[in-house]
């Protein structure tokens, strides 16, 4: 089972970032977490991509598209991308759309939308690090499924 | 540990009522598994309320406002209710607000904004009963972790 | 056939409260009058409940959803209730929502938007008691129609 | 009693346009169900008029101003014409507003809206040509009350 | 002089709920001040009703609308009940609409609209439990001179 | 100088159509009272050109594009009609537009906005059938002036 | 007879500035052209207000309430002031607005609207220094008309 | 204990002015019962200022500013100035807003919005003459309750 | 093959109309243009309809609904006519929408909107009189290609 | 003469990507046909630019800008792109917007608005392949003849 | 070189009022550091006027209209008056819109849209007392280069 | 000292992009301007950074985050890019908004609003450019306070 990480700009300065906003951890430290659980699950293979730029990020999600699975945190572009989200309707693949912060609890109304939201499976967000890792175990629980069943 | 499991309007005909929407699980079969989940993460007590009485929910929040946690799935009352709004502000416990459906994949725009969001910890939409799971896990993983740093 | 007649809050006060506005008739004479019709239809089984409360308007419409119909005057829940909304959709009879008054021509503003005729198989409003005698016949047409050609 | 029974733009069509929308009937259909009931009620004299032009069923209220009572679907005029709105308001006999469809469950957001509503008696709309004989029944009740009390 | 004080959904938790927005005085320390000034006042009968639920709030309106006036309350449902508003329309006695908080200058936009105030005498909102208090003489005083005037 | 004077639908009701809110003077009444007043100018052309018909409306400005101006009364034309405004755009004669009553002050909120308005020389409107007067008079005015300068 | 001709902020600048816009004429030319009509319709009496000062604008309302009406330029004033459309429904002679650009069609849509609409007899928009003389013979007219008839 | 009384634009022609909605009381009837209840409670010292010139308005808000509180009637400038309101936020004494009337069920839309709103104390509105004098007696309750603490 | 190339209002002034605007050729230019292209492409029979009218361009598109393809310049019509929408919505024949200008560039915000490109098979906008021709080509290059293929 | 075609993010997965909405052609179908026709119209130079990141386009813009003209794709970046549109207005050569599908038809509202419209000559939207091809015919007809002016 | 330094109402508190948003200093501290500029910038000759007052602030623009620029801080008039717009347009001198604060970052809505900066030369805001600064020298960079070029 | 210098997407094309917009100065000549200034301040260190990609643009301002400050002109980027918004609160240092033109003043609406004021200290907006010199100028000022200070 191979699952893409995939996280949008800014997301490079986590942990060193507003940490009273976003949490202490930083970027690396998720991915530790993550690269953890998905060895207990029992063997998920992850890519781990950041980047500043929608176009790179839109490339990674083409370049996955034969994968099992995207997990993604698009940061600011969630509220800006129809790009991202064209690329996401364009494959077949579920993504699951996380936020560490509650981003319809924050004070900016641009960030209580998301184009992301009507073309992925679901969302998860406001649970810091743990967004991550919930993401993770339910593209697991689907495609463990999905295989079972095949 | 002691988690409240909040169920809104109509969520009584879960299973029945239009499952290619909401899916094939009833309410009893999603209690089945969460009781499940519940004794696998070592013996988490659980309360199952589900009322259509907007104030039977109200009253619920209140009645275990000294429980661990509440996962709520408000069903139509999250896009209407400003008084279960109130009711979750009056408490200092943490709410997850689940949904089975991607609330904002749907063509209904009211199904587009919670009046819940901005007054719970997090949401978990889209995933079926898989999302009242992955906020057990949630809430369990940050009371224990609480419990551990008390 | 059997026909479920659901009238939500202050109807009951009908004849008393603002008569100018609803008309000299009270909820009672409006039902002597549907039951008399229903009888010279060939002996329509009637179900009459009236509630201020939203939770026992949406367990009436479960209790029912097993009959031939049901006519709705969801009175001031119309354009609030969210929660009557999904429970319509739930159910698969037809439904039929009347109004005494022509709600549109109302001066509030919140009266022109109504929440449940997405749900219902359409509108009778206007005519005073004559919009529920209208729904009846209305009703029992499709459903004679129907019970003929199965 | 007379009364008018007057069909907007592209009814001519019905029964061939977009039949799963609009029904099998066609209006020469509607026609001859309603002269049914005309004669059934006891001979109340009806006149017909379809036009695709704004125009046309402006002079037609006019026209008919001293008869009974009008029955309109104004079709896409409903959702545009503020000329025949004020046609409505010009006279003082009843008219009421009907659809085939339940309008306010069709997607485009337009016909959400109509100029008649706040200038007519009441809206039957929904039910196919059901809505006509509805609307018939409901003009023939109020104006052979009045008569009654005249 | 009989006077209905009516609040509405979570205020039984007033004292213990957010105390910096709300005060640390409980709803039972309202009730004592108030018995206290309707004595001063010579003797007004008063009635207390809380209820988290909308249709209680309804029929506590109908119940008591041969009393004098009405102190209503009716927090988070101020600005979501159509009901009560209608309600209160129904009604020919006096109701003043209280606030503890000044809902005007609360973050939350809902908070600002109302259903209540246009079918209300006046608005007493941001004093506190002072709030109860001048709405009572305000309805003491205008009752005290229509009895005069009588 | 010849000018034209262009009436709306439903203006032929005029004097008979809810006088209290358009006055009791017919639109002949008013057809003489202009061409007295156009004799008393100097023998002023007059044209009048009432239809319920927007496509004659516009047919008419076309017709009449060589004149010295029109006065235009659209009546609901004016709050809807595309077309007249571009026919009135297509001719270089000045235009203004009359309304009997004062529009901005009515109760229907689409009455608050004229597509005529930004493609005529301006606005006569509330005075009656004083507007037509004060409108032949301007106009008048500027086109004696006009062929005096030239 | 005694008609105020009152003029808001700027006006005094009037012919000085953006005459493109507002035309070559002075305050001053326009005064002596309304003193020469009003000589000619038989010896009206005026009075000349301008001032930037939104207060003593107010202030000369009040001060002429018993004169027989009122031509008010407000210029930007007649978009913004919520007090001086109060004075002018605080007295009971008619008042005029005029303007004289079409506000309907300038580019800032803030001119759009008027809070003096609504309170006036009617409006004159678009002619210019006409605009004033327009208003003071429909003034005339309707004044000399009710002195015939009292 | 010293207390502005201070009233906007139009509020000179109290009584006067479209009794029907604001009352028979003028403001020195208003002055009166306030001075007389002023004397009531024990000495307050009163100021009443009235004008309607904005920035008077807000001169003697500045004047006041190290006395004990203020009661303002902002009458028209309440729903168009922003200086009122940012004259209140300088300075640190509690403001209660009055309103005469129940400006919220007033029927044009700009009476429900209050720049004051969100800079004061809170709000008593629609209660006439008595909205003052309760006003008077929430701001010596306070005061007084301070000075005892102090 | 056989198509209606269908013009809408003030159409007929093209050439005379705003030439800097619409261009200088004249309707009757383009029809040369149009036939001469019908004829390089193959004898294709084209027929042409201009007015003013909007319920002649409706009886326009029922009398062609078994050609071939509409070539439609709805002209103002196009930001009104729900009836034309409704018209193109009624026959299955393709239909593409043309203008002369670039209507999304244009200063009025009502030329931004179509009620016709929902009911089209797509737009050619703002290439003047080489819009007609791209859309003649466009029309024969699809019913080409699905002569050939059926 | 030389041409830019230029596509945006997501069209390199064309033919491949919801083939249902966006047709089986892959750009380089659709470069074959455009190639094919460039040199059916006497060798237009053609160079083709697709990326996923806007900054490469704008710089193509940039790169071209002394060329004959622009056929642009933008895809997802149509509706969020304010620099491509800034790109665009800073060169002076003609560029067309087209589109595969009838964006104005589909379901998401975002789809309806283009940054780009107000700064291209004109747009070619829903004909599949066939937008590119008529764009070119378009282009070349446009300066081929102010080639043969100059 | 004589430069207008006009400042709207409240200002005269500078200092005093709410000094964490405005700063410490004076508008006599910031007229003298002003002062101490202009002589640097070699003799620039100052006028500082203060006032609460929308009409004084509007003479002293006219009264300035001959002089080389004004620096105008609106304060709360910024965002409501349209009045001190006009008299800015309505002067050919350019002036420079400066804030203390960052208004667009400011949490009430309305200080994020301003009257005056469509008709000002630019806007300095959010840099304190040093806002002020740079206008001035922004405005005498200006005018000395075209004093140069003259 | 150490200041970046950002600018967004088509600035590159400066002076030869709508020099009437814009001006005629290019990248450079500002460049070399800013380059003597900060001389002139006492050897302040620049950098420059222009781009069209966004991402290039947020990883400057990561790249730089523990310089002294940043003057950014967006350009369009300004009023779309939540991500530069995010990067500027992910920093602690200072940083201008700035633009050439006086983007409020502009016709489209959409240049109104700007993403990246809430996040800045201030803007500097209209004077071509001289708002990069002020915007220096008011850098040095601020830093060399601060460091006064420490």
């Amino acid at each position: 089972m191979r699952i893409l990480i995939l996280n949008g700009p800014n997301l490079n300065l986590l942990g060193h970032r507003e940490p009273d906003v976003y949490g202490y951890e930083t970027l690396a430290d998720i991915e530790t977490l993550l690269r953890q659980r998905a060895e207990d699950l029992g063997g998920i293979e992850l890519d781990f991509v950041q980047s500043n730029h929608e176009g790179e990020l839109i490339d990674a999600i083409h370049a996955h598209r034969d994968w099992d699975g995207i997990v993604i945190n698009g940061a600011a572009f969630t509220h800006s991308s129809t790009a991202i989200a064209d690329a996401l309707s364009s494959i077949t693949i579920p993504a699951i759309e996380v936020h560490l912060t509650n981003v319809h609890a924050r004070p900016e109304t641009w960030r209580h939308h998301s184009f992301l939201s009507p073309v992925t499976w679901g969302q998860v967000s406001g649970f810091g690090y743990r967004s991550y890792l919930a993401a993770l175990d339910l593209l697991y629980s689907r495609v463990a499924e999905e295989e079972q069943n095949a």
